[in-house]
């Protein structure tokens, strides 16, 4: 199954970026040539990726631009806040940079989204690149444009529509993600194939073992073929207006574990694995797809050791934190089914039977 | 010389909008209709306005969308922070109120630039609607799409460009209208003629005491024609690559002063007034305009009630404000300079330039 190294994304009004994939990226000097001039750069990073890669980016970044400053941010889920986001746009206000800085997100998909979310906002839009350096920021929240900050009272709730210049996603960073970080990161490849391509889902099955023992050429390949879709996907409906909603499969439940349980409890991919079964099983309750589909994906997801038992919050708390999600509209609360395997679209499923399927996996 | 009840603002991708000028028009349900749907609509006011128009605007919309909030926000520009945009994220969260809900901007420039950033980046973007209550807003903040809050650091410093659905500026809102807002405002009615429109200037300094009368048939034509100029200008130059930066005229000085003085000291429209004097006078030691085109600006400010002298900050923190302004790029301070009459571009000055102009206003 050939998958170009390089996918390209294609937006209205010449915002068209591309997404780089390989081995040795980092350390490859084309990576870093024909961005946006400036007279200086801003990596932003975590304190648990800075000392493993800031340093040999900045020494590549330092070919290319005068100066190069490093932000550091604090690990996890718990920090996408205002405050995070604040240290940015202090370090940038501080040092009295223009309008043509360009920032590097350095991370994960925290560390992409608030990166972004900085880019979009800081003097009303700076250019920024992803360089993300997890499975999940490599195929899911380094492409197609989402930036956004979480809120007390609901995940990603303040952000903007905002594409990077470039995405340059090396493997060789994915060799210094803990195990745990790898499996959140194939929930969000295994979501490809029910929503979009019925192939790939037979190929992660196949493939499971060697992409869990990080074999670089199936490892590449997942990534290739994720990016693809969703720039598919992003392409067709980069504002969520309709179709780029199926990228959401599994995310409304699983926002719901993320907010439920506080932010960085589970690892945004674990709450979207689980997210993944139980909308599995409406869709089965809705008469969309056979109980057999459920127990399949169910079962692989189990295979990547990501979780299919939600955390016992009590179907009213489900409901409530389920009704604040971005894909909620006035009256029922609206999920991505599976039609058929490989297609997937958004219904409107009555409480009752959200209930039901919340009570039969022990969540209520 | 005529000018149209309605400016149309055409921008790439079918995001066209109007602004509607006029008496009466908080009162028509025309003003209202057409707007997109949804089961809540949001008005955002402050403490001053909200009991003179909220009431009534509410009972407009009710007649339109089934359930209207109203959020309260302290008044002046040292309240436009990320505190003041968190109480309208939080109301907005803790209503649960979905993607389609319609946020009403009613009031001066601070509470339109607030809500419209709140409308950006709410669940990644909602729609707006401008309605502008002092005379700054209705010739300049609420047209444009230029959202914003300030930071410690610097004014406008963290925004996006969003465009309202419709912008609403009823000219009988100015009836309530301090005298001291009503000159700031004036200000920026002033800043079109230099940069834009040699005869509209002639047509001030004609009708100046008409217009500090309130006299509505000469308001509306200030309005109108104000509001003509920037469309053209923003609908050239939606992002301020080039052509719309000549809007800030006056504006590089002012936002230092604002900023140096603390956020609220002076007005908006005071400052620029100021700064214009001062940016008039760089561009006559620049060599571009004579001496009698900086007097001439000079009483027609003065005329207006508007402050001519700026406050005493030193050279130096002039200096150090304005290299963090957003127009700022890495060398020499860049300010709007007046070409000839009814012309304007950017220019580099060279800091020794600045400081002869500081010195010679008492500011340093």
């Amino acid at each position: 199954m050939p998958a170009p190294d390089t996918v390209h994304i294609q937006l209205p009004g010449d915002r068209n970026y591309e997404i780089r994939i390989g081995t040795g990226l980092l350390n490859e000097a084309a990576s870093w040539q024909g961005l946006p001039k400036a007279a200086v750069a801003v990596i932003v990073s975590n304190e648990t990726v800075a000392p493993l890669y800031a340093d040999r980016l900045r020494d590549r970044l330092l070919g290319v631009y005068a100066r190069v400053d490093v932000v550091v941010l604090p690990d996890g889920e718990q920090h996408k806040n205002w405050d995070s986001l604040n240290r940015i746009c202090d370090h940038l206000l501080s040092q009295a940079l223009d309008r043509k800085t360009v920032l590097f997100a350095l991370g994960g998909g925290v560390i992409g989204d608030m990166t972004g979310f900085a880019a979009a906002i800081y003097m009303r839009g700076v250019p920024f690149v992803q360089v993300p350096t997890t499975l999940l920021a490599q195929v899911d929240s380094s492409v197609g444009g989402k930036t956004a900050i979480n809120h007390p009272l609901g995940k990603n709730m303040l952000g903007a529509f905002y594409q990077p210049e470039r995405v340059i996603a090396d493997l060789d960073t994915l060799d210094t993600l803990p195990d745990r970080e790898l499996r959140a990161g194939l929930a969000e490849v295994i979501k490809y194939g029910p929503i979009a391509d019925a192939s790939f889902l037979c190929w992660i099955e196949d493939n499971l073992d060697a992409l869990l023992a990080r074999d670089k050429a199936v490892l590449g390949y997942a990534v290739r073929r994720s990016c693809a879709i969703k720039a598919d996907v992003v392409g067709q409906d980069e504002k969520e207006q309709g179709l780029r909603a199926i990228l959401n499969f599994g995310h409304t439940i699983g926002h719901a574990i993320e907010s439920g349980l506080g932010y960085g409890a589970w690892l945004h991919g674990e709450a979207v694995a689980c997210g993944m079964v139980l909308a599995a099983d409406l869709s089965q309750r809705m008469g969309l797809v056979p109980r057999a589909f459920v127990d399949r994906l169910r079962t692989l997801i189990e295979r990547a050791g990501l979780p299919v038992q939600p955390p016992k919050l009590g179907a009213e708390r489900y409901l409530q934190l389920m009704r604040v999600d971005k894909k909620a509209e006035a009256g029922a609360i609206r999920f991505v089914l599976i039609e058929s395997l490989g297609r997937a679209g958004l219904h409107g499923v009555p409480d009752a039977l959200i209930a039901e399927t919340l009570v039969a996996h022990g969540a209520a």
